[in-house]
Order: C-alpha cells, then sequence, then structure tokens
C-alpha cells in the first residue's frame, strides 16, 4: 500500500529575473514569494496549507507548467503510474521526471503539503 | 472591491483520444474523469471541493498545462493584472486570455470553486 496525490504546480520560466516573475506569479495570485538561500533556481509562492503547492523555477527550456504528484513512495508510485501509460524520463536528485501518454511532463516527488497522510489517495499495491 | 484566486489548472491535450487522456490524468491523480455533454472538448476530473479543479481540454497547440484565475469581476481583475505586466491576448466566450511577463499564458474566468467567496483573495480596486 502506498499513498500519491497532486502537490505543486511548478511554474517552469525561462530566461529574465526569476525574482520579477516570482513577484509576479505571487501578486497575481495573492501569495508571498520567498527565495531559497541554498536553490536559487526556485522561489516558493506561499498560500495557505490547504492549497496546492506552487513554485517559481528557472528552467532552460521554454515557459511551462508542470505538475508534481506527492507520494510516501516513489519507486510504487512511478509503477503504479507506468502501468496506467506513463514513462519514466529520468531521475533528478531525489525526484522522478515522467512524462505522461499526453506527452505533459510531470515529477513523482516526496510528501509535500501537510495534510498528506490525512488526505492522499490510497493505492494497494 | 473584488476577489480572485487559483482556481483551475487545464492540462491541454493535442491530438489522441481526449477520453483517454482524461483517464489517464483522473487515474494518475485519484479523480473521476466526467464528460461534459454539450462541450466535447472538454472532461472534468472531479476531485474534493478542497482542491484546485482540474479539467482536461482538446486543443491544437502542443500539450501544456495552463492555469486559470477566478474572479467576480473579469474587468477588474484583467485591470488589476495587467498593472502588474500581464498583457491580454483575447476574449474567449466568458473568459480572458492573458500572457505573464513570464511568457506564461492564463485565463481569468467567473468564480468555480464553492469556497470561492469565503477563501479567495480581495482587492481594493
Amino acid at each position: 500500500m502506498h499513498k500519491s496525490r497532486l502537490a505543486v504546480a511548478v511554474i517552469d520560466c525561462q530566461g529574465g529575473d526569476l525574482g520579477e516573475h516570482a513577484t509576479f506569479w505571487a501578486s497575481a495570485l495573492g501569495r508571498v514569494a520567498e527565495d531559497r538561500p541554498k536553490d536559487p533556481k526556485y522561489r516558493d509562492l506561499i498560500g495557505p496549507d490547504s492549497e496546492m503547492r506552487l513554485l517559481v523555477q528557472s528552467v532552460d527550456h521554454g515557459p511551462r507548467v508542470h505538475l508534481d504528484i506527492e507520494t510516501d513512495d516513489i519507486s510504487a508510485e512511478v509503477a503504479r503510474l507506468t502501468r496506467l501509460g506513463a514513462r519514466e524520463v529520468g531521475k533528478c536528485k531525489t525526484w522522478v521526471v515522467m512524462e505522461a501518454p499526453s506527452g505533459h511532463r510531470f515529477c513523482v516527488v516526496g510528501p509535500q503539503r501537510p495534510d498528506f497522510e490525512k488526505n492522499a489517495n490510497v493505492w494497494e499495491d
């Protein structure tokens, strides 16, 4: 048995000033942009705990929004998504990049939101 | 005064069978795909009221995820977002398509989620 859930929308930004992009998106969505001192490629857009997490990320590819699925068992979740038709694209640090049959890239990551244990979907492996 | 909030992530799918794309995403995210009999270009991915709405949409452009901002006053919200640096791209039926300074397209739409009145951000115009 493992759990998973949609957790994060990542706003991938190419070029420009990441701080300015984060300020725009935070202001647009009523959130607060926070730096990560050890990871300058990211800004968190802090909002209510009950809402999806949002990040702004500096990337080399064109502007895109991608979704992250949070799980307490990355390999079991990757196997489940593979059975549904997704394919594994690669591993990055602690997460796995996958591609849906619809062509969308998404990531499988560890638990992100405070209510994960209580509200995530439960899958019988 | 008006209100707005991030409301929906739309999974834009190019080609293939929209029903199959919706089935994949519903299964991946633990939701239920629902047809719209009068609007075959969309499938709703039904989940808990407390979560972001998710749609799968058939489009002519490449696969993409875009965000929708819900508001009780579309023209006031478009004006607010324009002041923040976004530009209006066009109008579609009841919503407005905009582009962020980061190059991401997004839509400004009417209220979507049941707790909009209670939990949306309030802006003094």
